[in-house]
């Protein structure tokens, strides 16, 4: 089976031999080497490639009228990772696309309409901090000149690394777009399906909170005469934890910086980001509200000052109902389940810019999500496979 | 004044243009300039150098007998900073000793023992984690063997950098030793004194968390099926303050590592450095002991492991009693005031490997140290120098 080949050839690029997990960040030698790999595949499959400006790319199998892409079919998902992130992340969604045309050929389709197999980048923002980064460009939902300042952990702005001036006109006939994912959570499991589709995507954002205090010495310095950014930190990871469990939402401080960050030095700033999601969009705003107004009131008995900036905020996105119901419905197992997810997405920005959306989920047996751990059983993606050939079929129909 | 040309000299090496902190961690350009401009300060005075294989350095001026070392007065410090800290914290104290010498000379002094200005390297332990490297390999109380295989930030290992099978014999026929230092604290603010002598140095460690845990989606992993250590790092580090306040001890998580460190990650693993003093060896046990149990406590509810790993643990340092006695005594203003220290020194390492070892303060108008704002004024530098003279004045005779 061609899924197969494909997973096995994908395995071993940008895996880490000690953790397990892949490092697949945007604009690497990872990266660089799934790109290759992807055009390769698109021209074995006599697929025409279409690249804009950021280096989002589409594979097209062009219908019988030529390269007119009007009313066209979209498919596929991202290649990159977070750090140390899994395998099926993106990866499942673009390969099981390539494997879904050849199935569709197997089966005789000649499609009315284009189709193309999309790998959008920087889809995790684990490089320029901004998730979906080339999707939005793409959609037009960011401006290059925005952006182009972003800068990576080593201070490389994006701009330095490509060049979007030129744009991109990758969706332009786009009638639809479905995107297949693995699943991030265990609702499949719990529904006892190895497929599931998407209803919408939670209201989420990042926040960065920049506690500044005095660097000092952490021997001599009396605890009184402290003014220390690492206690307003610590508290406010567990206030946002607390306030998450209370709310039924998510809150996570995954990721922080230290200044100086030596062991004998109280920190001069430390810095963390807050990635936060709720089911609706008054929920996530009440949630961030009281984590920054207990962060405030900490980092006042502390003595130290703190900056809230919003790095990126997603509002609620619902997919297109008729869209999803016209793909769960009838098949000959029953209906698939329609399900939420609290993970954004590349399908998530293009709804937003009113693009006709679904997503299709791959059951993951532990829900676990990135990290080397991430899974799906090999039986449930090729049922994927077929499920998103069902669907495209009867989206060129 | 020979000090502060020599002061101006310095004042721009591994000078931070953002922070105006100083980075002059040991084997990086910066450092290798102030050795360079030590050489040469040595040289312009006719002192002798001696080098031992790690970079230990003392510049000698010999007695009239010539190059024998026997009995000989030991002065100086060390060059190297904390990442991001002042100017004074080590350079005052070789400073005021080239010139202090400078002051000798120009009384006449004829030293009847050999006099010599050391420079000890990595005395934060800023780049290999462990602090007075440089002396305690000087003096024997670490093996070359136990220390080549640290590592920095970056990987390297000591033994990549310098290698330093062949030992040091610089401390042969060293009679006593004197470091000159910067106050960390405000002791000498409080009695209105612009130098004092030290008692000695509380007991102090450094302890490594780390909390492991399991990486996951920051989004779609509900918060009670998590296993994150940000959690139980977060808790540990204001159990640690909290601590410290009731048992009027120093306890401060300054340094932080977190894998994958990624925003829309739960983290696999958060480590933790803990700098912990007391003015007890069994205050500085309890003390430690308590924040292990409450991380461990927390560890549990939380489903995360914790380690913990001593680094460094130096016990109470007692300077020798009569020394400090006969350097404080009978000066024109009265006696100078005996004070303690929460900070580690050179000055520690000797005194415990059984060097008669004093220590003289300058007076430190915040107390701020470890931070481009540690300051002293011109004025009690060069009481600073004077009271170093008178001290190295008694001795040689």
């Amino acid at each position: 089976m061609h899924f197969e080949e494909m997973w096995a050839a994908l395995a071993p690029v940008g895996r880490s031999t000690s953790s397990g997990g892949y490092f697949r960040q945007p604009w690497t030698s990872a990266e660089s080497e799934l790109r290759a790999w992807f055009a390769e595949e698109a021209t074995r499959r006599a697929l025409r490639l279409e690249t804009d400006a950021l280096g989002n790319t589409v594979a097209w199998w062009d219908s019988a009228g030529g390269p007119g892409q009007s009313d066209a079919v979209l498919t596929g998902s991202h290649l990159d990772s977070v750090l140390d992130g899994g395998a099926y992340d993106g990866p499942l969604g673009v390969v099981s696309a390539l494997a879904a045309v050849d199935l569709l050929r197997e089966r005789g389709v000649v499609p009315a309409r284009p189709l193309g197999v999309g790998v959008f980048v920087e889809e995790e923002g684990s490089r320029f901090g901004l998730a979906c980064l080339g999707s939005r460009l793409a959609a037009g939902t960011v401006a290059w000149d925005d952006v182009a300042g972003l800068r990576d952990r080593d201070g490389v702005a994006l701009g330095d690394v490509v060049d979007g001036t030129a744009g991109s006109t990758l969706l332009d006939g786009v009638g639809c777009f479905v995107e297949l994912h693995v699943e991030q959570g265990r609702d499949l499991v719990d529904r006892g399906a190895a497929v599931g589709v998407g209803s919408g995507i939670w209201p989420h954002g990042r926040y960065r909170f920049d506690f500044t205090g005095e660097a000092n010495h952490a021997g001599t310095t009396r605890m009184e005469d402290r003014r220390d950014p690492m206690l307003s930190y610590a508290m406010t990871a567990l206030a946002a934890n607390k306030r998450a469990r209370l709310g039924d939402a998510r809150a996570t401080f995954g990721r922080v910086a230290v200044e100086p960050n030596g062991t004998n030095a109280v920190p001069s700033r430390v810095t963390g980001w807050l990635d936060a999601r709720a089911d609706t969009e008054q929920a996530l705003g009440a949630l961030v509200d009281a984590v920054v107004r207990q962060a405030q009131d900490r980092a006042g008995r502390d003595g130290t000052t703190l900056e809230v900036t919003p790095e990126s905020v997603s509002g609620l996105v619902s997919f297109d109902a008729d869209l999803a119901q016209r793909l769960a419905a009838d098949h000959a197992e029953g209906d698939w389940p329609v399900i939420p997810t609290a993970a954004g997405h590349d399908a998530g920005v293009l709804a937003a810019a009113g693009v006709p959306t679904a997503m299709l989920f791959v059951r993951n047996p532990t829900g676990v999500s990135h990290s080397p751990d991430e899974h799906a059983d090999t039986a449930d993606c090729l049922v994927g496979v077929s499920a998103l050939a069902d669907s495209l079929e009867r989206l060129l129909a």
